[in-house]
């Protein structure tokens, strides 16, 4: 029975805890954060507050913030036992080398409140010591289906590359958003259309799934769109976009 | 019993006819298209390369390219009609005005080969005479459950705004992809996180569902993300969205 103590309070360790919780071959065995957690989060786990009652686990879990882990994982009252973080952009080693480092990386965005199936939650996982690896990827087996092994340099690329497909794309929907409420459009007759267009590109690659004024390099749909935009940052962002993909396929009309 | 003739070969068109074909209260009396469609698209339909030998119905669907509506709804050997186009970003009064006129757009991406259920496309309807938007609205009722009335100015900037949501997005797609690639990567990793983030925004809206560094202004990371960026153009797009993001959110730090 692998023995874990969680650290953290926000989105990414609630969900881990529910997740950890109903696992029978886990011992959840503390939960610390800085406040308690909600009584329904909590259940009947044990709580901390105080770093110095940590209690003897195999796997310590620094579920907090990217600015808050090197400083964290310095101030953990013992040293050679294995601490993750769950990061995708903070390097292993920025851990402190006193105890066993290693990284647990879920990729994907957790909402409070939003109910995430975490077996089907991608984890990037990475250990300094080949025993620990083996450790941490049963670990890893029992949360979630789509376990990967990626190093420090590949997650931080990773990330970036996930900045680009979420946070970006969500800014897009932003925008478009924004356009509807302009024009008194209701912005729910895009929904179907973004989450399809999501969907697409888990059977084409997204450079065969394009489609678009830009893809067919249609100059005068391009010209009206332009025209239309009075924002000069969605202008600007409209002209990058149009530039970028009529450059990956070719200036040829379709 | 409506009678439904269609014109055109492309994706709306072939998706159109099957959606047409499955309806019991709507006669799907021809299909013209230039070159004769595959025997398993066309099934029982009678079809025609020739205009001239169009058949008599209460409504003509020319489900075909942006550029070609204007000329084609001249060649109709016929008049007083009513006429629809499928486009998102042409007028309804840019067709000929010899036939009476009206719009029918489906505001979702259609891809050839991928099963779509027709009666989550929200469809998108404007008909130039009173009578002529009960009989659209009678059809578009039958063909799908989500129905809106958006008159031409409107349906422009609707289409403007799918052209960010849809195809810029798919862009992003392209781009997370290629840094996956570049690093050795699996894209897969992405697909739950790119799918979450689509479905996301149907139940908050895109303002609130914003994450990530721009969001928590976390320069560090902006910094680390634009000197990795080797490619100048996704350097501009990533310090783009930076500033629109913080822009939105205001520049204090989460």
């Amino acid at each position: 029975m692998v023995k874990v103590v969680l650290l953290g309070s926000g989105n990414v360790a609630s969900h881990l805890s529910q997740a950890l919780l109903n696992l029978k071959e886990v011992s959840f065995v503390q939960w610390y954060s800085r406040s308690e957690p909600g009584k329904t989060l909590l259940g009947s786990i044990p709580h901390t507050t105080d770093l110095k009652k940590l209690k003897m686990a195999d796997v310590y879990i620094l579920a907090v913030s990217d600015t808050a882990i090197e400083e964290l994982s310095a101030k953990l009252p013992f040293k050679n036992r294995l601490v993750l973080h769950t990061s995708g952009s903070v390097a292993m080693k920025s851990m402190d080398d006193k105890n066993r480092r290693g990284v647990l990386y879920p990729a994907q965005t957790f909402t409070k409140g939003a109910e995430i199936n975490f077996k089907n939650v991608p984890l990037c996982i990475e250990a300094e010591e080949e025993e620990d690896f083996y450790l941490l990827k049963g670990l890893a087996q029992k949360l979630s289906d789509k376990i990967y092994y990626i190093n420090s340099e590949q997650r931080q690329y990773l990330h970036m590359a996930a900045v680009f497909a979420n946070n970006f794309t969500n800014h897009l929907y932003h925008i478009a958003h924004e356009i509807c409420k302009e024009n008194m459009v209701s912005f729910d007759i895009l929904h179907p259309l973004i989450v399809e267009t999501a969907k697409k590109i888990t059977t084409l690659s997204p450079k065969e799934a394009q489609t678009g004024p830009a893809r067919r390099n249609d100059k005068k749909i391009l010209k009206k769109h332009t025209d239309m935009l009075k924002n000069r940052s969605q202008r600007e962002l409209y002209e990058l976009f149009s530039k970028l993909i009529t450059d990956t396929y070719g200036r040829k009309k379709l």
